[in-house]
């Protein structure tokens, strides 16, 4: 579902490659809908605890941990080969937003989440007088969330996980340059 | 297919939206991809002609002009009524990109066009002294794209047009702060 998307892949086919009987999917699913909600909830779960918690979870200047988040996301497209296939969330989000209205809640909220994220240690960054003058760093973190979105979508696009590792270089400008390192 | 994606609508449905009997459908095409790949060359030419030129092509400060594109943007999502699609390209591209290589291809060629409008404006800001000291205009055009689709997938996902018109001021790092204007 990943790979090709929501309405690309079939009960059929996940039943088939999860050795399971449609009846037994239903049993367990009321919906195709509700085991991509599942599977929203179970991949941000993992996206916190692998992505974010390593990277942005660290203690030095926080320029340099939003630029460890955004090459860890380029590395792990790398690892994993073949296509780019960009952002979980965001993928289904621009297949289903406009027709699911279940699927655009559960992603808007894991969105809302990872903006607290990055809010958090913007406030953190403004604390110390990392920021350059007039950052706010609440709308910084949307700004954040955005870019890294749209970088994933360039990256797909261009079939180039390197794309995704531009981020921390492009979010230079809201950090204080005095604080800028070679 | 704008509204749903290219999966979730079928030939017979295209023929009968538009009053057409399968056999012509696949006299004019050989398939729904061929549909499709024209749809986004059409759709590119009608956003150029109706997004890009109104906007970038004035002669007004560059940083105005952006806003004036992303303020645009927003205006014409409002005027739609209805959910937030956001950005056809970017649906398109993400729904995709990972299987099927023609769409990917004629997809990265738009975003290339797109790469270039914002680079010939920035390179104008360059030239008249606008940009902050070290931005690169070729290099700052792909911050603006990568920036304007993640803001029309976060418009998409909260369901709220005026996300898209926040463009301008998150890039106001970009621009000399001595020609800020209040």
């Amino acid at each position: 579902m990943y790979a090709r998307g929501y309405d690309a892949v079939g009960v059929a086919e996940l039943c088939e490659r999860a050795d399971a009987r449609r009846g037994s999917f239903y049993h367990h699913w009321t919906s195709k809908q509700a085991l991509a909600l599942a599977m929203l909830d179970r991949e941000w779960e993992r996206t916190k605890r692998e992505v974010f918690a390593p990277t942005l979870g660290g203690d030095g200047p926080v320029r340099d941990r939003l630029d460890a988040y955004g090459r860890l996301l380029a590395e792990r497209h790398r690892r994993r080969g073949g296509p780019v296939y960009g952002c979980r969330f965001g993928n289904l989000a621009l297949e289903l937003s406009a027709r699911e209205p279940a699927v655009r809640a559960r992603v808007e909220a894991i969105f809302d989440d990872m903006r607290r994220l990055f809010a958090g240690v913007l406030a953190e960054a403004a604390a110390r007088g990392e920021l350059a003058a007039g950052v706010d760093p609440d709308d910084a973190a949307d700004t954040v969330l955005a870019l890294m979105e749209g970088l994933q979508l360039l990256a797909k696009v261009r079939n180039d996980p390197e794309v995704i590792a531009g981020l921390g270089p492009r979010l230079r400008a809201l950090f204080d340059e005095h604080e800028e390192r070679t």
